[in-house]
């Protein structure tokens, strides 16, 4: 993990639903929320009634909200405080209450993975959709809860289901990442070798079958069909490459003609190396 | 979120894939892995080489390590300690290597998301799955990527890819339970009342469009058809519970007649109070 796949370059994500904070307690779990924000694109940090105070004035709690976020401070920077969970919502027009506990409140109950592709649908509809997470210790009050449209709530183990406050905004922002931006893959190995044509990787097996019959590999000779299959299938599940059939054939030319004599032949290329 | 959603009655889950911390900087931060483990049924918690030991001896890392774990010290109690990756993961079938960035290695690249579901499958089958995660800063080096079958990585907004450490273990979690258990929700409210009938419903309304009839709501009386239907479907939105019908229809009953007046006579039920 580490910053090292972190690409400033690449644009800015931003967008998606509003994440509200009631009364957190720690200035660090706002920073570790501001984290998980920016990984997932979304921009909207909301503050209500911090225990420590926000922005906050003490330089420890400031220095751990700030250490927590890393690269998300521009979040902590801009997020809005307000006094209550009413005005913190008071525009936007759909809101989920994030809870681990039944309730028992006549709400429908909905998971990130469920309701965050509709998020999606609906905030390009030019809906405004937030979720409001409750303190650390306790969640949101009842009366919270009251001023949601639905419950959210996560998957988890019912045995141990208390989820870390950043963790479960980290969760919500992962599914919305995945309903509005896809599940594709931040990168692939696209750019390295091509595979290798059927006729390459053909034309090596029948050079290594060459040379193991010579070296009498296929005992009893009866079962060289079999023992040929197996040994085919199992390079072909490799998925070979180019390079990879070079690397190869380079690997059974060494085995069969033992260390390379200095100085080599200059006309003779190893066909181990890249082109 | 909170301490308030576990249910220590609740059978506890095990299994799912090992889960193997390479050279992990922060004591801190082991502490998040097993909580975030937990809270997805994983069990198997192995640590290559902490930097700031294991057991950790020193009095304010173990702390920090235990009280990040929360309910999860158990984990933490029974991790593994190992002094490479190859040796930690030498019983193991099947090794995904997390990273958040592209690494030059010819390997598969997948997600949680589309892995964990074989991963369930395989394990299943007597397989042994698992996941190495490198060092906070830096990640995995090459030589430890390589001992992997596959990559795992994660979509994330590609401006900032930088997971915590214990926020990729959660994701990894969260699409093992998902995969594992199902995306069931924990709780939901079908122990609240039940559903109204739809001739419930009806009767409601239609009491209601009578009273608002007799005070002259409906005017033009040509646009009544259109405002009935509206109002229907208004009420129709809300999914009425039986107890939801008895409330409104209460509530009505208090417009219209104004204030209660005491004593109010004992063979008069208030039609909102429940059963």
């Amino acid at each position: 993990m580490t910053g090292a796949g972190t690409d400033h370059t690449r644009p800015k994500i931003e967008g998606g639903p509003t994440i509200v904070l009631v009364r957190p307690q720690l200035a660090v779990n706002i920073g570790m929320c501001a984290r998980a924000m920016a990984n997932f694109g979304l921009s909207d940090l909301r503050l209500v009634a911090p225990r420590e105070g926000w922005p906050t004035r003490d330089p420890v709690y400031r220095e751990a909200s700030y250490s927590a976020a890393a690269g998300a401070a521009f979040l902590l920077d801009s997020a809005k405080l307000y006094e209550t969970a009413r005005e913190a919502i008071a525009d936007l027009t759909f809101v989920y209450a994030a809870t681990a506990r039944e309730r028992g409140q006549m709400k429908p109950v909905t998971t990130p993975a469920a309701a965050l592709p509709q998020t999606v649908a609906r905030i390009a509809a030019g809906e405004r959709h937030g979720v409001i997470f409750g303190p650390e210790r306790t969640g949101l009050d009842n009366d919270e809860v009251a001023l949601a449209d639905s419950i959210l709530t996560f998957p988890v183990n019912p045995a141990y289901a208390s989820l870390n406050l950043a963790q479960a905004v980290l969760l919500t922002g992962y599914e919305w990442f995945r309903a509005a931006h896809g599940d594709a893959i931040p990168f692939d190995n696209s750019e390295r070798s091509p595979p290798a044509t059927r006729e390459m990787t053909l034309s090596f097996f029948d050079f290594l079958e060459r040379e193991l019959d010579e070296r009498q590999f296929f005992r009893p000779e009866t079962k060289k069909p079999v023992m040929s299959r197996n040994l085919r299938n199992m390079f072909h599940r490799m998925g070979l490459t180019e390079q990879d059939v070079r690397t190869l054939r380079g690997m059974v030319v060494r085995l069969i003609e033992g260390p390379r004599r200095e100085p080599k032949k200059a006309s003779r290329r190893n066909p181990s190396e890249p082109e």
